[in-house]
């Protein structure tokens, strides 16, 4: 069958109660085998779960990470995604907050140990024992069996780690909003950005963007940091009230003492030093990105003589993230997006490890072939 | 004039008004010159000046770079000493908060720029123009003349920088508080240690020991990390509930997630990331220490994972340290001292530099020979 016949498909039946769900796919079978089409048998509705009709699905970084193996051993085949946005199709028997129809979405997180101080607190993210994540984890609460993430026409989630997308939002923009837009938005509140302050951001990629959107819907006045005199025009069109090239050293010495608080999305080891400067007294640098190798070392002197901090924030917990959803409806802050079919999956990849996206892409999932007979997964 | 006549001598008359007052002396003239007697002429009080009689000065460690050249260029003649207590011996005219005889002391700032952001918020130690330290600093509101410390008999100090030494405090134990005692309980403070916090303090010296009686006072549980086995039972009599050999990995792994706040005393290049997995979810670990060599580079995942802090912090303000000497009267905390004669200084400074010494050694001022009839300096 090919791509064109695939992209007309409707979406799979829903099986009788008592048989999984057979979902079509987009996943890897190898660290090497790219992007291909699978079939993922997914779970019949427990009395909490709500399974839902995936209608786009954001594409992070991390699934490029994950699905070539490059963040250590993998469990394959693996269907990647974790920003997901669809409508409800059935709901478990004990399941009352969410009916059939029903705008939904679920981020990086689809379950957690629910017991701990972090889970007790709503930063499931947090989680002691180990957060179970949209994809590429052992759930123990279901078997055992590896989560397989929103490549994917539908997938079950515990509605404890559904979030409720606003009507007004565009499902295939707002989808972003599930990794992006929270990742961004916690260490700001976290901070507790109000109007007025001032909001350095390092990176103008899939994060960063969100980052600029989110600050100036809080009131902030927003400074993009970037490497690149490209980005210059397309941080202001974002919404950026300034623009500092970092690696101008006048640039960098006439913002000295001027930004609250730093987000800083780059995942390449750089030097930290030059933003701190930046930094105004009780301020903060959240560092969101994971370098594969060291940073080059952080100055104490910086961190003392303005009582800085050098701090780190992942993803948010699920209260926050409906928050951050709500905030983004109010505020009409959606992601700007891409929306790409099944088979452009690979090119985008490649365009993403090579920068060329503005700023996130989405698989329009109704572009996947309908799933096999046989679940791959 | 032999130093055993000097220990016997009474402190230097109060010369008329409109002269400076000659002051007894103890400091370098060189980097190599070790410490010598010396004769500072300290200026006639202004109206809002306060001359103070020195009882008693804490040796710090800074003193020992200071004086020996070690942090750059420095102006000699030098005489160190931030910790200082003594009694007001006469006022200026529009000082009328401090009357002859009060109890007080001086710490590490004598004045700044009180335009700032920073001053106006009583953050006096962050001033942007620059604080005018005790010793070694261009005082600009005073012709320019570089500042001169403590380890002297009298000092002049605008009184807006002058501290009320409770009397219930013994005033040769108060007087370490004034850096050491400050530099620890601003960061407590600052991260809001309240009881059944669990703090951890990194290294047992003069900043160390101060940390783990004043958050003991706070009402935390603290936690000793030491690399010295000798030092395990010095903190349990200093009031610790627990000791962590930081050397011993399995130590280590069982002190994993128990950890509030730590505050670092260590300013040797030491790696961090290992107290980085003590700490608990939005922990914080505070650098208190300058090194003089690049520190091993922090783990942004370990931030990351927990949302934890790398924070530095410097001394205190003028209020917050007024509040810290109420606070140490009110329960009962002062520094463990070695009171030391002006003919040891030397000796002390060689002790502070072998690490031996518990905790602080202190000058006692009485014991400085005679000034000169003419100033050094």
């Amino acid at each position: 069958m090919s791509d064109e016949t695939a992209e007309a498909s409707p979406a799979p039946p829903v099986t009788a109660k008592g048989m999984p769900t057979l979902a079509a796919a987009y996943g890897a079978t190898s660290a090497e085998s790219g992007l291909v089409s699978l079939t993922v048998a997914r779970r019949v509705p427990k009395e909490d779960d709500v399974e839902i009709e995936i209608d786009f699905c954001g594409l992070c970084h991390s699934d490029v990470h994950a699905t070539r193996g490059e963040w250590g051993a993998q469990s394959y085949p693996l269907v990647p995604g974790h920003e997901i946005v669809g409508r409800v199709r059935r709901v478990g028997s004990a399941v009352d907050d969410f009916v059939p129809g029903d705008l939904v979405g679920v981020g990086c997180l689809v379950d957690s140990c629910r017991e701990c101080d972090s889970c007790l607190e709503g930063l499931e993210q947090y989680c002691e024992r180990g957060n179970v994540g949209t994809y590429g984890v052992k759930d123990s609460r279901n078997g055992g069996a590896i989560t397989q993430g929103g490549y994917s026409t539908s997938v079950v989630v515990d509605r404890r780690f559904v979030l409720r997308v606003p009507e007004g939002l565009d499902p295939a923009a707002a989808a972003p909003l599930l990794c992006a837009g929270i990742t961004t938005y916690s260490p700001l509140r976290y901070f507790d950005v109000e109007e007025g302050d001032v909001v350095g951001v390092v990176g103008l990629g899939g994060l960063g963007h969100m980052a600029v959107k989110i600050a100036k819907a809080m009131g902030a006045q927003v400074v993009v940091f970037t490497t690149s005199d490209a980005k210059v025009e397309a941080a202001i069109e974002l919404g950026a009230d300034d623009v500092v090239l970092s690696k101008d050293p006048e640039a960098m010495e006439a913002a000295n003492r001027t930004i609250d608080v730093i987000i800083d999305t780059v995942a390449a080891p750089h030097d930290l030093n030059p933003y701190f400067r930046t930094l105004r007294l009780n301020g903060a640098l959240f560092q969101l990105g994971l370098p594969p190798t060291d940073m080059p070392p952080v100055s104490p002197g910086a961190l003392i003589r303005r009582r800085l901090s050098y701090a780190g924030s992942l993803i948010g917990g699920i209260a926050e993230t409906q928050e951050m959803l709500d905030f983004c409806a109010e505020h009409g802050v959606v992601s700007e997006v891409e929306v790409v079919t099944a088979r452009q999956l690979n090119e985008a990849y490649d365009r993403m490890v090579a920068g060329d996206v503005k700023y996130r892409f989405v698989l329009d999932t109704k572009t996947l072939q309908p799933p096999s007979e046989k679940a791959d997964i």
